[in-house]
């Protein structure tokens, strides 16, 4: 749990600081990162898979525990992780390997929980 | 029309000679890379778009090409193109920005053809 | 100038196709894309250098391009150039030698004409 | 307190010990990596932020806190890193915002402090 | 030793939930990721050698970590090892010398120990 | 033979000009990028195989060009090159293969020819 609490407290407190001394174009860049994620034709599960996916390839820890998240809400299963975990490691290659440890992990931590 | 054919033939072509000359793990890499889009509890389509977002914020585009027509024959309209786009937009930042104008050149080449 | 009149009518054609058909998100991107590099606390020559050596750092030829064009019209000369070259050379490899020769090049074609 | 001395007294003890054990390659392109940020035709505060936006854009933490010393030490203020983080924000995209968030925090405990 | 001990046993208990719960293309990546590094035409010293600068250009911790004590048990001496991260300084640029720094740390911890 | 001829004159005009305009840094940089590959307790072969696999994995193709032309001369064979090929491709997963398709197609005109 330590993880996951660590992780949203981090974030939280370290955006508020951010969008207080961040720049107007600071601000507008965190409102269309939230926008790209709406449901539109496109439905939000498989936004924030896109989001997944592209966080493990580019291998970026934060991005993917947050996007996890979004997904457990959503009812994502183990299976379907796994497939979108497969597309990761091969379009990105065995150095995605210990991100997915590490998403691996993260997910073992939150599936058993109640939402977040 | 030179730029889709171009492509496909080249690819075709070196990809038969990877094939004759490579090792038994080169095949093997390659028949994997090709079972991890198939349709599962994910479907076909969205794993497509992640190999597409995937290959965008990675900024390969042969990747993008084969992903956009594989996408285009699974009946993926603009709209769809462009809410993708936007999720690797944000992602990856501005320098997606010259491999999405060539996914959007290539799209305008290949949307308005039949199926490939 | 062939590089360079063919970098900036394609530059131009496609962002017309992509503001015509992208989402309220892309137009909301180009345009933070273009505020971030305004004269502000930090001067605008200074933000367009940023700029240059981020592109070359993450290899982007036609993110460099139009950086370089930029800083021309601002009187970037050519030991301004080659330091902040040297940045991105050392931060980020001889991986960027390629697109520091086709830098290289494009200046050639651009610092012998008048205002672009 | 303890990131920043973390920081440092980690860095200069594994500086000493790749300068002792490393080739003469090594040595030299640690010599390199100091004098391209020395003043020049560009001054070594637009230099050391040409270092922390590439840095950012490629994500590396430990570069960042360097340059962000640097800067601090040049009385850079906050508008200026803002400035500064927006561009690479923009360049490098979503991705580059949990290394934003730990520069930040990284600045919320060096600007309080005296001379580094 | 603990750096060591931590890190073997977190690849093990996770390598072994991600076997179990993977789907059949996880564990045949995880297959061919053994296989690309057995003896062939090329010694098995030469292609973890060729791991190990690939995992540091593409700065990844803990694949480097992998590789290192692969090559210790290879009876790799600290000439060779940094005439391999020399390579990798120069191809990859000084944001891997975080990566080599932790890598020096790692070697140093291992070197001295009896066969892992 | 064309690509090879146009690979050749155009890197050596360049670096004429680099070296001309350059700084002392970027000299001193150029001059270690040769060095890190002479002939030392790791062979000159093995090396110029290092520096040909992090240009895969970093996806530079005039960096794989120029390390599969000394690597020729170096009698390596095709077995030797897929065994690499190989390495980069699991390692840097399958956004490598464009760049691996293209290396294939180099080595095929320079292959059959006498000593470059």
């Amino acid at each position: 749990m330590s993880n996951l609490k660590e992780f949203v407290e981090f974030r939280e407190k370290v955006n508020k600081i951010i969008i207080e001394k961040g720049t107007l174009n600071t601000k507008r860049f965190f409102n269309i990162d939230e926008n790209v994620y709406n449901e539109g034709k496109l439905p939000k599960k498989t936004k924030e898979l896109l989001g997944l996916v592209a966080s493990i390839v580019l291998r970026c820890d934060d991005c993917v525990n947050y996007h996890l998240l979004q997904l457990k809400n959503l009812k994502t299963d183990y299976e379907e992780f796994f497939e979108a975990f497969d597309i990761a490691l091969v379009v990105g290659g065995s150095i995605t390997i210990p991100h997915i440890r590490r998403a691996v992990m993260f997910l073992e931590e939150i599936m058993t929980k109640e939402e977040n």
